[in-house]
């Protein structure tokens, strides 16, 4: 059942294009979800693509142009007129159809929206337009079925009929009154178990969840996986049902955010993916290992300073790496933890003390631990008792300051609103390399002069 | 709307326990969804918990079971007798059922399954104890609507009306042979919308994505994602529906997932959060650091042996943590890249060499940009044209050697299924800190004995 593009596929494929073999072509796309057309797409040279999607169904083409990745939809877009295009648009929900819209320029968007041919579409698409693409206004789409809380179950099942083209997967029903102001919700299941003459005052659910226009898509997401929800309605700030938001936009919102997340720990900027340009990866990456460079290049600097001692004793550059590497575990795994439960949503806030006394005990655990090692090792390899135990106290404090730093981090960037998980990444092992160095250095200054 | 628990409102609450104030905590239990109950429970003492959940109705309560923390949840278990959790657990979806017994002892797991009164449902958690929790079986419920493909409309709603209480979110019916074998589906809408006399065979879905048992729980979350699925139905070899997935259990999956890419990353192991106790911390660090530790006495012995070379150019050692860093750096984010491209499904499968020269050009870039300033740097700094030429070459050598290295490592984990991320973390900078101290003695070695 699993499609997997491999390249003796796509090799057969685009040969099949050059000899337009129509049969074998569409034997293979009637096989495959849209989903898997998508990979195939996006290997195609441009003008292959347009042979193949000719091959295909408005409403899959206008599937898979909504899934695509956006530099191949825009690619795409190129070879056909706004005419052309606006006919895809009118297979699109609205909010896919605004996404798409979102990453066009505004000349060749208003051409496709004033060739759309279904009037109800093109005004729910301007109205989308007008929110950010990252709030609860931008993710929704205007597609739903609702009824009126003074009604029967007769009356909802016509409408549900008038309505039902609009909605592929459909389980509740929104509830409102004569000014359109959301009441409550019905499901099906009910309409189906009840008489036509019951009304829906009788079975509908008052107690709905719903979220306004305005909300963060973040808390659109959070708010939809804590309480199990599969589509939730949007109101206005009258209240009004405007529209609903389903699971699988939250989820997209979700796995974004992890991925985001991630590369914000490992020093990546932007999105970008293993497979991009050379240009782009560059470009990505280059200004976060400057970030690195620079701390290092301090570090050298700050160095200097104590030439004299390395002349004195050379073994002393030997634990360097030792000290600069522990800082920054500890510091990644400090700032990790903390950025986690920023992000579990329904943690209990402790107190920033509380929180740092049990940062304090475990740092001084693991710092116990490792000191103890390593004054053995320092030892055992026949180094003097002085280094192993300067070694030894500096790593103490590096170990405590580095999970300190790393745990306040996060905390600080989180209350001005800048991502925390960049707390996790080449800054803070930039910090910790630094700070450690510094530990180190002044440790063995007075241990040594003594 | 949203519920924040705080700690006024906690001791408010508390203190309403102790006077016993019924009215208070029911009004404020009344306007809280059981989600928002969970935080507060878990913050109280276990006696205080027993006297919370009494003032609830059963279904409030199973549904706060089957969302509270393991060890919170079997907390609260040992108030209880085998027959009171068992009342409870009649509330609960198999699926749910199952994943609390999952977590509990084997004796006490038995007694409340024979204490359980629904036979029905008994049977079926019996069943999905005998799957891996992380496979398809082990994510299924048993509770599913189905109907025969011989039936028509109006036999199906009389189905429905009998199955339907067993079913909160419905919207699609699924259609079985005599033989139980999964035929595909037909949408409740449909079922509205014909008339009782149509054959299910006319209007029902064929084309219908399923799963197989066995299959592992990140390959179904991976699907339902893919294909924007809310349910789907899971079958057994012979291709008999045995059961049935929705969405919220895949979400969950995915955010684990996530949550554990970060924590390889960042080097804590196992599911920890930052307020667990102090040994859980300690434990879940202390190994990642000495992981570290170990490298960097390594590096410490590898040094040892350039002693000499270090008395005589002690300005060497400035430049340990510039070169250690940078490899570390460069490292992970080449594994993260590769780490989210093995994440990303439907990625074409480059082939290796492909992949490898694009890292090596990327690195090559990035490399003489960094090179270049280091080398500035240096001379501007007053050290010796000598000393920036080794410090450039071997920063290099690192920034090429380290992505290499952080490209192939996730690459080689991922063939032996070993969670890439793993790559990321703590491995691949200690890695990477030796192999840079390797680089960087050698070049010297080679360059100054010049």
């Amino acid at each position: 059942m699993k499609f997997e593009l491999t390249s003796e596929f796509l090799i057969q494929f685009q040969s099949a294009i050059e000899t337009q073999d129509i049969d074998y072509l569409k034997s293979v796309l009637n096989d495959l979800y849209s989903e898997d057309i998508i990979p195939i797409i996006t290997e195609l040279e441009n003008v292959e693509r347009k042979y193949v999607l000719q091959l295909l169904d408005n409403e899959t083409v206008s599937r898979i142009f909504s899934n695509l990745e956006v530099n191949t939809r825009n690619e795409i877009f190129t070879l056909y007129s706004p005419t052309e295009i606006a006919v895809f648009f009118n297979e699109l929900y609205s909010d896919d159809a605004a996404d798409i819209l979102n990453y066009l320029p505004i000349k060749l968007r208003e051409e496709i929206i004033a060739n759309i041919k279904d009037v109800e579409l093109s005004v729910n698409i301007n109205e989308l337009l007008r929110y950010d693409s990252d709030c609860a206004g931008g993710m929704m789409a205007k597609e739903l079925i609702k009824t009126n809380l003074n009604w029967n179950v007769k009356q909802t099942i016509d409408e549900v009929r008038k309505q039902a083209e609009n909605v592929e997967k459909l389980y509740s029903i929104y509830v409102v009154d004569d000014n359109d102001v959301l009441k409550g919700r019905v499901s099906l299941k009910k309409i189906i178990l009840s008489k036509d003459k019951t009304a829906i005052s009788e079975i509908y659910e008052p107690d709905i969840i719903s979220i306004e226009t305005y909300m963060e898509s973040w808390e659109v997401s959070e708010i939809m996986q804590k309480y199990d929800l599969e589509t939730m309605p949007v109101v206005n700030v009258q209240g009004k049902l405007v529209g609903r938001i389903t699971i699988d936009d939250a989820l997209d919102v979700i796995t974004e955010q992890a991925a985001e997340d991630i590369q914000a720990m490992a020093g990546v900027s932007a999105k970008v993916e293993e497979d991009d340009s050379v240009w782009k990866l560059v470009r990505s990456r280059l200004p976060w290992l400057i970030i690195g460079m620079g701390g290092g290049l301090l570090g050298a600097a700050f160095m200097g300073l104590f030439e004299q001692k390395l002349i004195l004793i050379p073994a002393m550059a030997f634990f360097i790496p030792l000290i600069t590497a522990t800082g920054g575990n500890v510091g990644v795994q400090s700032s990790s933890l903390i950025v986690q439960s920023l992000a579990a949503s329904d943690a209990f806030e402790e107190s920033i003390f509380k929180r740092l006394w049990r940062v304090f005990i475990v740092a001084f655990v693991n710092a116990a631990v490792i000191c103890t090692i390593v004054l053995l090792f320092v030892l055992l390899i026949g180094h003097p008792l002085k280094l192993g135990i300067v070694v030894s106290i500096a790593l103490f404090f590096v170990v405590v300051l580095a999970s300190i730093v790393g745990t306040i981090t996060p905390l600080i960037l989180d209350k001005f609103n800048i991502n925390p998980a960049l707390a996790s990444g080449p800054f803070i092992t930039t910090f910790n390399d630094l700070l450690g160095l510094a530990v180190y250095f002044l440790v063995a200054g007075m241990l040594f002069n003594l």
